[in-house]
């Protein structure tokens, strides 16, 4: 539970930066520089400010009144004046974020109170951009019905400013109801605000500029009600005093789960805002035999989210090693056609678990072989060496004797390989300059070794890299580091990267692309969260089918036409979805067998079993050009081809939607045929 | 019932052209210029050819059983060789349809077989491109499974070429189940084989170069279904011998509900061809009395075609005045901003029955006036001048004795509003140049006509014209012609539209257009093709709400924001929708009353009541960039604004599909904000 804010003494050295701010309550205080520097002497961020005042809105229902009594539909409001409002420009506004009043309703059935409504939002919107104002919370629908209607008028809104952010201030997950009794409310639909967000958002076209300002109630929904959140554009959190509880001292507090949901939503980037809401209400509950305890009231709660913020959780060493990266898209690496630079090596090289797993996996494999003997141990594509130095070291820990060769084609790195031999590994190692699918040495090589996945286990051409090479593995008994590689697949939720690549308008294959991203704000639709192995890759290929291919012309380049159909892979796989979502894309992860039961995985469900900590891949997305939408109790079916031609190889995939009527199973829609064949990676 | 194709002596004269062909039985029939011509003279347009043959046949199986003996995922196969073809390029290949093997098997769920089925297709059709054909008929999926598997290969074959038309073969309605007993088949889904056709040319993006040869069965499928199939690209019609039956002489005749389906899809356009297939096997069902007067059987089929032909009925004179513009895209006149050319006007003028009911419209309103007192008829926007006869014809009718005012912008329409006055009036008309809503005249018009409603009434800005010149109205009793005009919508699947619209890709505004559109390739979502009134305008307009839009500046040019705001309309409408489909877009109309009972209507369900054979108008199509899929016994909400700012007016819509479950709906799926400001009307 909740520890007391006064009782810690040593801050943690990496505090993250929160922003958090205060509701003023007061709808005609007027915002001005003294206010915001007295607020934030008391220690917050920001204070929010109403754009127009009660004055305003009493002339607004007096032009109502009167056009009702004259049954029209419309009336025309008179400007704003300068006694209308609360704002006007000026330094402080930077630490201002602007309210539109609560008793707008553009939605509403009542086609005066709506046109109304509409000018309303309009003029305050006009005049907050005109203050200069980054940010101003909207009012969200009042109820589940009309979201259409809303949206329009937002979507018009949106267009009369091309940079202020519009927060659309959202229930966590539904209008209805008494939140003690949710359980037993037959009518609460905890995905209903939800769907509210994303219907308007869609209408709006995943605009950059609509965010969310998110209520966090007392009593929380289902945890996947606040996954599903996670994957959309928090900007702010809505903290209303009465989601406090007193802990024993009479002090404001937060339970276990809201402390978690915080910890979760503030690591989203951006960073959300925080709001304290009511702080100037006494408290409903409260704890009375402690009250001589209590601070200054209003601040207590202030004083407590500060203390969360100082006491957080530490990254985690994925976290670190990605901070930036969240949501970031990179097109895949094309080791194969272009050479890496030193410092992407050097990225690569960071990564402890990585090696340390291929060092277990060498001298694993060294063991199985007799002591005594010479082993020829080769690192295919040996880079900057890495590989090579764990070689060395299993050696000397399985007291091995072994012939080190290292075959690189990139010519800066073999200069440094060069290098590393003489000042590291005291010359006992035979580098050889050559593409290694046209290595042609005058020995076999017993265990050979490479480094080639991609985020999707054979998207950087792992197989035909090591189908080009394999004539040099001893026939008898000679094994491959790995031995096999799959890749992996599950449907999610991601609008960030959606909005993302929808944005990226002169790029007629921006959705035809598989991008490598370390994916964060996203929802996995899928049952339990369920990823499916599509296919896999042993090694070596049983030679019948390597010689057939050899025959058609394979092997280095210039496969013939059919030379690479061992390496196609096609797959089918049906994913229950209890949740009604939007499908954006798949995520792409893979595993590995290196040797044994030495293991590589990026599969979130299995990383920290198999590598844990390891950070060398982010996952791979495959994006949808249109969201697919999928209903309760649905079925998602997603086919993956991995194609070739005899210069390159590429993905195609489809996914569909179904739901089941009995026996039946009844397609709700289905994704255009993506195709990274103009992207594809070249041989 | 059919009758006998001999016993007709005089043949219509405008006979449609139908091309009919007749499918070779014979898989290794060599295809050459004789039995091309040979085919022709029997009458046939054209032939079909098997691309292949069996020795082809047989050397894939040879090659599937060696690699299904070496448990091989994949083989393949050597290049096609002149032994394994039926064809050869030449001139008489004009004359011939490619058809692909029937034993491929793209969507197999053996690899293997699936494997080799891809490569024998991409061979076929390369092989048919390089022949020059233009058309190739492909065998569909063989089970409503495996769709996306279809789909992808026959997406890989479009890309091989980018002119040749794949006629996709199709069953009508479902592959299962025994035809006869179709009712009682619990499997049995009508729109099961659209629905795999949807899933194809979803995925393959709406390629024009993907058609449908569709298979027409003995037992018909509902209305509906054959509704469905209408608004596809049916290229050809595949009618086998015993979808035939014999008549009472035992000549091979369709039945009433296939002829029925014959003349309905033969008017499509481009029109589908039609092809015989089965003609040389003796058919199952005779009529054993009648063998005597049998001709030589193959052909019967063929010569009862013709006789079709040669008796379909007469087009009506709205198609033959649309003749070529199904479904041909126009933007709507902008009569405001634009001076119109005769020619236009000459078009407009050519409809009888709009020009009739105005007459009738006109002698209604003048046999409301007392006799004697003199009557002032104005026609406001009076172009060529039509009205002015038409009033004058009226006032002779009527007795009444009248001033006839003629006010026309377009300074070109006014010299010849002179010379017709000159010539043909009588010089009875007092003509004026001038813009209505800038027209000051010293006197007040008892009688005000107009012409200038859109094809959804409004679009042209008939409310804001009339609003300006209102002024000029006697305000005791004046009457306005029209006295009101209404706007109506039904959400439609239409593909070709869509496919069309989706082709514009230089247009970033195409899906935010509505399109002006004489809609035939389409087919109704809604329950019982249900249009709805969506709002309406009445004139004149209650001084009052004009007052105070003048006062706001309003009245001729630069009303101020606000001004028009009593001419902005919004609405909401619920289309229950029985049976699954896509939704493309809005179909629009509109209805007028002119005065008392006279009215014009271009609904399709009113029309004829109101005013049968209009041809002025064709319908509005407003179009939604994301086709939104709808299941059986969804719901389909459109929501629809007329939207104005001071210098133009605009529409925005936007399509949500829910289903029902118990009392709550869930949405499927929303359409964005679809706006047309960008191609606003400008005033």
């Amino acid at each position: 539970m909740a520890s007391e804010p006064e009782s810690h003494a040593t801050e943690p050295v990496n505090i993250p930066v929160w922003c958090v701010g205060h509701k003023i309550a007061d709808q005609n205080l007027q915002i001005d520089d003294a206010i915001v520097e007295a607020e934030g002497n008391a220690g917050y961020d920001m204070i929010t400010g109403s754009i127009t005042n009660s004055r305003f809105h009493k002339r607004v229902l007096r032009t109502l009144a009167q056009a009702a009594s004259e049954k029209r539909l419309q009336v025309h409001l008179d400007p704003l004046t300068a006694d209308d409002v609360n704002l006007h420009p000026g330094p402080h506004i930077s630490g201002v974020i602007a309210v539109t009043s609560s008793w707008i309703e553009v939605e509403s059935p009542d086609p005066l109170y709506a046109h109304v409504s509409k000018q309303v939002l309009d003029m305050e919107l006009a005049y907050a951009a005109f203050c200069g104002l980054g940010h101003v919370v909207v009012g969200g629908p009042k109820t589940r019905q009309n979201i259409a209607e809303y949206a329009q008028a937002i979507s018009a809104a949106l267009s009369h400013s091309t940079y202020m952010q519009l927060l659309i201030q959202l229930p966590i997950d539904d209008w209805v109801g008494d939140r003690e009794a949710l359980t037993t409310n037959l009518l609460y639909d905890p995905l209903s605000a939800w769907d509210a967000w994303n219907t308007i958002r869609t209408i709006c076209r995943y605009s950059a500029q609509l965010t969310i300002a998110l209520e966090i109630p007392p009593t929380l929904p289902d945890p996947a009600v606040i996954q599903r959140w996670f994957a959309e554009p928090l900007r702010m959190l809505l903290i209303p005093s009465h989601t406090f509880c007193p802990n024993s001292k009479g002090f404001p507090v937060l339970s276990k789960f809201h402390q978690a949901l915080l910890t979760k939503y503030m690591r989203l980037r951006p960073t959300p805002h925080i709001l304290l809401t009511e702080t100037d209400i006494q408290p409903v509950i409260r704890n009375p035999g402690h009250s001589s305890n209590v601070r200054h009231e209003p601040l207590a709660y202030l004083i407590y989210i500060r203390h969360q913020q100082k006491t957080q959780p530490a990254q985690s060493i994925v976290e670190k090693f990605g901070s930036g990266y969240q949501d970031y898209l990179q097109a895949p690496l094309q080791p194969l056609a272009d050479n890496l630079e030193s410092i992407t090596y050097e990225v690569f090289e960071k990564d402890p678990v990585k090696y340390n797993q291929y060092e277990k996996a060498i001298k694993l494999a060294l063991d199985d072989r007799k002591l005594g003997e010479e082993i020829v141990v080769a690192v295919v594509g040996a880079g900057r060496g890495p590989l090579v130095t764990r070689a060395l070291r299993a050696a000397e820990l399985s007291g091995r004797s072994i012939k080190m060769v290292a075959v690189e084609k990139n010519p800066n790195a073999y200069i440094h390989l060069l290098r590393q031999n003489r000042l590291i590994w005291n010359n006992r190692v035979t580098v050889i300059k050559s593409d290694m699918r046209a290595w042609k040495p005058d020995f076999q090589v017993d265990i050979m070794i490479s480094e080639l996945l991609g985020s999707f286990a054979d998207n950087e051409l792992s197989p035909e890299c090591l189908d080009g090479v394999q004539r040099v593995l001893n026939p008898n008994g000679g094994v491959m580091i790995p031995q096999s590689y799959s890749a992996h697949l599950t449907p999610i939720m991601s609008p960030k990267i959606y909005a993302d690549i929808a944005s990226r308008k002169s790029d007629p294959d921006a959705f035809e692309t598989p991008y490598v991203v370390m994916l964060q704000a996203l929802d996995n639709l899928a049952e339990n969260d369920h990823i499916e192995k599509v296919w896999g890759f042993h090694h070596p290929v049983p030679n019948n089918i390597l010689g057939e291919a050899a025959s058609m012309g394979g092997g280095f380049v210039g496969l013939s036409d059919g030379g690479n159909d061992h390496n196609l892979r096609n797959s089918k796989t049906t994913f229950k979805v209890p949740r009604r979502g939007v499908v954006h894309g798949l995520a792409g992860y893979f595993e590995s067998v290196l040797y044994g039961d030495v293991e590589l995985s990026t599969r979130p469900d299995t990383i920290d079993q198999k590598s844990k900590d390891m950070i060398s891949w982010f996952p791979i997305f495959f994006p949808l050009k249109t969201p697919l939408y999928v209903p309760d109790k649905s079925e998602v079916d997603v086919s993956m081809w991995r194609q070739s031609s005899e210069r390159k190889v590429w993905y195609e995939w489809i996914v569909e939607g179904f739901v089941r009527t009995g026996s039946r199973r009844f397609r709700l829609g289905s994704s255009d045929l993506h195709s990274s064949k103009k992207n594809g990676c070249l041989m």
